[in-house]
């Protein structure tokens, strides 16, 4: 931590800050300059919170040195951490591709459309039984009926399964039938529900919200972390910005600093980040390239029929197509796309 | 719902629009234009999904004509909504001020600033017994024996209770011992939680979403409206833009706004807003010259020694200075500060 | 400046930073941190880029330890400047209103509109000649024409006039005209112009750009100042966020952040902030009680036939209305509206 | 266009409604809906101004149906626009990539990083002669003299040159040397800088502004094309958004947007939008996968002693490496990079 003085701080203020930094058994460093002083602090096993000074009189700002989070952190683990689920790796060498519907509508359509992404050579299954909806009057999901036709589907084709968990009521369902447990974009912070799902010996996909930092994100992944569980993947899925020409704003620039700053897996969903089906396909390109763990992506056979979300999701024709371009991409980047998925 | 077709839409592709609005036995009207054709929709009881037509061949975009929510909204409830709590009443004609510590930390503690801000004026005091955190290894607050201060501090004071309600858990607890249940910006979109909320008679405080738009939050009200909770209000506490002069951007332009759309009563944050005690007080008078129905306002008595929040908090002899200066503006703009609260 | 090397930094990227310091003959200090060494630099007269350290090998960051501007900040010049146009003064005790149309129009329009907002009471008269439009097929103003009505209109009223200079070649016309050059938001970082503009000896009103920081705000003052022009103030009129119920988020905090920062003045816009009618007088009201120095308020008689922006224009009953509000508001905090302008 | 009425709308001002759009000898059509009323005009030639109707009483919004942009849309011109500048195309089949140092430092420097990159296989030379710093005190480039090298590295290498054009004043100077000229961001909406560049007949790369929306940065591009320059290309780099882990926020889906809508290509500047060397080359190659025209790539051989921007510099030996990838990338995606460039 160091601490900024403001320019017109005083020499008892300057005491004060020292005398605070001691009473917390920490050593300051006065560091003088032209206009100001600052106060580095050492001897902190963990981070210190800016609050303990930023309210001293004569202090302007206090800037942390130190990264917020720890087990999420490379200097805690240097290794690339690999989350197993169902027969694939993700964090490993290899692109991984989860593909299925936004939702579970019902088993008839979830078994089609799982069958088609097999066959293009999706490595995993997604599809909601639980819904987060803006509207209390949309299509909330088939809840424990979905979770049932999701165990159907892997036991026809073998994929592990991914779906979202979106409360502590229905987390032990969820954990019953899921291989990967998905934390939405808006449940980033439900800090109640990451410490439950911390407990788990489940892998865990944790979404960026909305608005999320970078050091926000991976303390929520800390959340996760410090109660043990430690297969957790990170998704990208678009930010809000002021652009108005898609649904979200695609930060695909969080991928490098991801892999830099964490030794945990991410991947990108192109489907939630674009919101339209033409776009689908550049993004999840430029995804690959960008050096992703792998691709969560929507597909629908009857996307207009679709009762979430159908004008992002992408007809298995074309999905099958993107499958090509990816391959052909992660050859080019040295991240091949992984095998396909065997029946366990 | 009006869907505007691209401008090179063929005539098959106006059609296929044209048989969906039917099947769904709407009516559908063609408005020609220069470039292009654009076709309205009437005859739907409630809001329709955009992606109903967004999905189409031909289609460009799908434009909502009438607001997502409805009990929300002034077309359903025109006069204003007044939430009673203690003896308060927000929404009615006086500006009402919540005051206390960012969060419970002791017996003593709670005690002490809860009479010096009724000395000052507040009309409800404000503590957090579960404590939403960034960190897993920051204070998550005192939970339960916090509630059972609060609720001491209530008797000693007379002053009403707003606490946070962090998930399903703990809900029942919250809600025996406080008056006003408050949903924090990080739980805006916590469906599960609203709804549980939307079955209780008790008043909730929801706060705006980091970056939730107007129409988000208003869905947001709309879950607790639909369960059947009316006594809603929402509390603006600034929203994340690239700003970094702030710990947030207020946004005060939201108050005249959620006025004219919907007749809930809209208080506003500015200790969050802001997270610096010395524009606490510009922002507290701003915001009641915009014309909102309240305020809350972090106090603490020893603000370098806080758990939570320190360099936000105000000391409770400025507290004293704002509710004078409120007083003032409420007179100017006549929305006078309420009488002071009586014990009940 | 502080250098944050990585936390993998090696021994020998250290000595690379020392040496980089000591080769610009300043000085460095190494703070020992549990994970890893930050080095503060001092000696330095101004400030120094943070390219020169963020680009060696072992660099995580550099951080500035004092702000980029000089001229700008109260260490420079601690007292409040005050610029006087006509026979007002901008930054002192009262508050200043600016009112007139957006866009001149016609000779008769402006007096008309100029008559009135003199009778309401405003100090400065405001209007376009010159106009920048998203769209080249929108009213562009009426150029030198418009400028020799705003002086007929001065004359009539005594009204200083505000007005906006667009580029270089237009500089010297408007310098002949204007009491107050207005530089538009879209040009806060046409550094060539502010070069010109800090040559002039008339008072220069900067507009804060859609996604100004306060630092690049500040900065783009540093501009005029650093070429002699120290009669500067600012004006906030909305930045860009992700909201989408106003035409723009306006920043109230920034008014009490600018003036803990800087001795320039600092007004603000409602009318571009919000973009509709009824809610500038709100914000109009927020801005006095947050602390302005002054506003700047659209006025039109006839806004349905306004050549642009009518939606956000007031009519000059609703501002004579404003104007009282504001008299009690500035009463009630302390800058209460500056006397009536008299004719020079 | 199409105007909303709000929900609790009279007769009379549905009257005034039409009355205006029948004033305009445009033709309004009534459209029910179940709790409002829309009116649908046609009949206009070019697009409305929502300013005609949105002042009027009873008026909620006015929804344009048709897009701003008129020349720059595919409504215009359906077939790609191809910008020829030196011996590459840019907005064909092929890939082409501009490269070089931030800034033109002296003429060794120059000629240096020319040869590096033309080595490597780029297309086309950068370099600032002019450069907008946001600090008044940072170094402005060489100007003149600077072009004057950038003609000279041009005959030694044969490479185009791209530079950029700060203001009026010098604009003639660098039409003369420049092959393509740049207009920066900060420009984006220095209308009167469009308007004189639409009047030359080379080619002008239009950057993104930093909180420019598509429309309105195809309305700036509008500009250039009304008065007549139909040699314009688009440059996405980076927006500002919330985030804070890098320089600016990367669009990608920008990219598809810009295709489907307008006819002019579009390349990307992965070097702004990171402002870190690490992350540079994954996004250059994201921008690729994501059907980018081209990139334009700053390369610097010495960048711990670059006068500007050196952290986002990519040193020749990289630069090479990751033309190999962009090799592969381009065959994989069906965009193949352009041909070596051969002297003129």
């Amino acid at each position: 931590m160091l601490i900024l003085m403001s320019s017109d701080h005083t020499k008892k203020q300057l005491e004060g800050v020292l005398a605070r930094v001691r009473s917390l058994r920490l050593k300051p460093h006065v560091i003088p300059g032209k206009n100001s002083v600052a106060v580095g602090i050492t001897g902190n096993a963990g981070a210190l919170d800016k609050a303990l000074f930023e309210g001293l009189p004569g202090v302007r700002e206090a800037v942390r040195v130190t990264r917020p989070y720890k087990l999420a952190g490379r200097d805690f683990k240097h290794e690339d951490t690999i989350v197993r689920c169902g027969g694939s790796e993700i964090g490993g060498r290899n692109l991984v591709v989860i593909a299925g519907p936004c939702a579970v509508e019902s088993e008839e359509q979830l078994l089609r459309i799982a069958r088609a992404v097999k066959r293009a050579g999706a490595h995993m299954l997604r599809g909601g039984a639980f819904k987060p909806r803006t509207s209390p009057y949309a299509f909330q999901g088939l809840g424990r009926e979905g979770l049932r036709m999701l165990a159907t589907a892997r036991r026809e084709t073998g994929l592990a399964i991914v779906t979202e968990v979106l409360d502590q009521r229905s987390l032990d369902d969820v954990a019953e039938y899921a291989d990967v447990l998905q934390v939405g974009a808006r449940n980033m912070q439900n800090f109640a529900l990451l410490k439950d799902l911390g407990k788990l010996k489940k892998p865990v996909m944790l979404k960026r919200g909305l608005s999320a930092t970078l050091d926000e994100w991976l303390m929520s992944a800390e959340y996760l972390l410090s109660e043990g569980n430690d297969q957790v993947f990170l998704c990208e899925r678009g930010i809000r910005a002021f652009s108005d020409h898609a649904r979200n704003t695609l930060d695909l620039n969080v991928v490098p600093a991801v892999r830099e700053l964490s030794h945990l897996p991410i991947i990108v969903d192109p489907s939630h980040a674009t919101g339209v089906r033409a776009r689908v396909a550049p993004m999840a390109r430029a995804a690959a390239a960008a050096g992703a763990h792998g691709l969560m992506i929507e597909v629908h056979d009857r996307p207009d029929q679709a009762l979430c979300d159908g004008p992002q999701a992408l007809h298995p024709d074309d999905f099958a197509r993107l499958m090509r371009d990816l391959a052909a991409i992660g050859r080019a980047v040295g991240r091949p796309l992984a095998p396909r998925a065997v029946r366990r």
